[in-house]
């Protein structure tokens, strides 16, 4: 194994020569976003990659039949191993740095630690957590669930993606599924991200540490009215659906906002969706997320009330179904304090989902997140200066090196 | 040939007794709707039940090359023929009576003259229009269009159902297109159709002659912002196209309202159009009418200026493209007046396109409706009572009897 020279230059330098190994691959040249979907051809290669960097740091690879893999600095089977690391699938033309800015950014932390001369006394464990967006198979965060247990292997095994390949043909086998012994050595858990709000750019930081995930969740709202003519009906003889919709719509907006909260109808369906018909059906859904779940649930409740006065009004009917709700997650509180005290950076929630989630249920956990200046996630406008990502992987190896001795 | 014997009973009873020999053909058992489209099994099994009728009433039946049936009461080559009918086809799961009514009704009224010892110094014809709705091959009037020469025939010969079965494969050849020297033998034309609306209704009259279909025309609102995180990106960062569609549903809906006009959408389109997505674009189909061609056009440019002035709210941008525009038809006024002072029933304007409508540009057209007590069309709700129907066959057996002569 050939030895890990110590590259020359400043961090944000060193970030950027690693990060460009990268930026090519799974890149669609028309809308400049990624399609790195999980054990397709980007994805492997970034596989690849991983097990070739770790190499370079004479740190073994082991992998947990989940499809998860680690790097190791040290023996994991000491436990009390220290954890960083993310994940490298993408949403469909997805941003660059959700997921492989934690991967990069922790093999940079491990560099820094080598630099500084840090020998740890507890393993440092580096991980790539597969189909963290659940774009393929359409399960989030399946490999950290597998590993967990919360989500079975057999269901996994037989989950399908829109070519109709299972995830057990993917993977190569049937999923190993929960991993008590692995899951018993690690000590600690950190997720480095890139912020997915713009929260840091009014704080004026480059870095934060997360306090708590959002609880969350999607509720379904079916408004039912009547088919009907378009060009002859009158107006006050219709039950148009698309106008409760529209209202509820707007609604949605408006409760949020009064909440500080966060609501979208992003999805719709019509039936029978004719530009000469009055809908028969209109389908919204509502993802929902605020900081506290009685504010979710107020917030779900007021528009509910809201809507179904409106569908009265205009002679249609609502149905409300909640699909899933997530409950609050709140991170290690003495972790996230003693990473604040350490790093002088704010504290943030964050409503987005992540492997760091489920992960807190089992193992103390953390997140760091860095500054996005658009502010915008799961597109090819996401964004983070390289000065920032050297910020991100300045902190994160300060919380390695308390973390490691 | 065998003679028609006259059928007993009264005109109701006449009538729903020829009615019923349609009412199972292409009827869904589940929605309790039809599906007639043009040149399926069920609107072919209706051209023969049509043939057969005619046959009934030794009434020959000729073609004229685009589908449309002709079954006739003297020679048509005599010219100034008195033509009435209507057309066999259905939109998905449609009513009953939306054209069909307009058929048996000629049928029946023929019956009337024949009982009454009329001896037409015209020639009386009954026709079937082919694809009236649109519903196969997409161009609504699609047979009368082709009559006239309003379609030309190679464009249409190309047109394809879902199944990608050309109009030519349908028809078994190519249409033959326009037919000056028919047109040119038909001195008059009548449309008997069901209501679709319930103008009637308050009015308190079965049956009412038609004055003009409104101009009407189709635009799409194409509202462009910012995919995004439904979960983490704050509202006030927000550039979402949903709320601008929303808000232009609504306002379509009170502009039209202001008017005493029509406006619809009930066409939308979204992109990515995912639950936990901030939509990039949103793209609704505006569908309205109104009596006067200045309304039609303020109304449109109310609701554009409003949505635009909206669009720079939500930091989101509107392009607007006139899809199609109808001008205003006018029926004869001579031959409407005449039919209003024989029946005494009140003139209405219709907001639906008629191949009576596409006929008036060419020959003396006219329009009778019958009431339709819930309002409702192009749905299994749409209705007509046999005593009302019985008063439309009434009424078109005295115009055709004023008209024959």
């Amino acid at each position: 194994m050939s030895s890990h020279s110590v590259e020359k230059g400043s961090l944000p330098d060193r970030f950027r020569d690693l990060w460009n190994q990268l930026a090519p691959i799974g890149r669609d040249e028309n809308t400049g976003g990624y399609l790195r979907y999980t054990w397709t051809e980007p994805e492997l290669r970034l596989r690849d990659w991983f097990r070739d960097q770790a190499a370079q740091r004479s740190m073994p690879v082991t992998e947990d039949g989940n499809g998860n893999l680690f790097a190791w600095w040290g023996d994991p089977a000491d436990g009390n191993a220290v954890l960083a690391g993310s994940h490298f699938d993408s949403v469909p033309h997805g941003g660059a740095y959700d997921g492989p800015l934690g991967i990069v950014s922790a093999l940079l932390a491990v560099d820094e630690l080598r630099r500084a001369g840090v020998a740890p006394t507890r393993p440092v464990g580096i991980v790539a957590f597969a189909e963290e967006e659940g774009a393929r198979f359409g399960v989030p965060c399946l490999g950290s669930r597998l590993l967990t247990g919360a989500l079975a292997p057999d269901r996994a095994a037989a989950l399908v993606d829109q070519s109709g390949v299972s995830l057990a043909e993917a993977l190569g086998d049937r999923p190993a599924g929960a991993d008590p012994t692995l899951l018993g050595r690690v000590g600690a858990f950190v997720e480095l991200h890139v912020e997915q709000g713009r929260a840091l750019v009014d704080l004026d930081s480059p870095v934060a540490v997360a306090s708590a995930i959002w609880p969350h969740g999607r509720w379904r709202f079916d408004f039912t009215g009547e088919a009907n003519h378009a060009g002859t009906t009158r107006m006050a003889d219709r039950r148009d659906p698309m106008l409760t919709y529209a209202f509820t719509v707007l609604a949605a907006n408006k409760e949020a906002r009064l909440r500080d909260a966060h609501a979208t109808i992003g999805r719709v369906r019509v039936e029978p969706n004719a530009t000469n018909a009055v809908p028969a059906r209109v389908t919204g859904w509502l993802d929902a997320r605020a900081a506290e779940p009685d504010t979710l649930a107020a917030l779900v409740e007021a528009l509910g009330t809201k809507a179904a006065e409106r569908a009265h009004r205009d002679g249609t009917q609502l149905s409300v179904t909640e699909e899933s709700v997530t409950p609050l997650v709140g991170f290690d509180a003495g972790l996230a304090g003693r990473l604040r005290d350490l790093l002088d950076v704010p504290v943030l929630p964050t409503g987005a989902g992540h492997d760091a989630g489920v992960l807190s249920a089992h193992v103390p956990t953390a997140m760091l997140f860095v500054r996005n200046p658009t502010g915008v996630s799961h597109s090819p406008a996401e964004s983070a200066t390289d000065e920032d990502c050297a910020a991100g992987v300045a902190a994160l190896a300060r919380v390695l090196t308390e973390l490691c001795r």
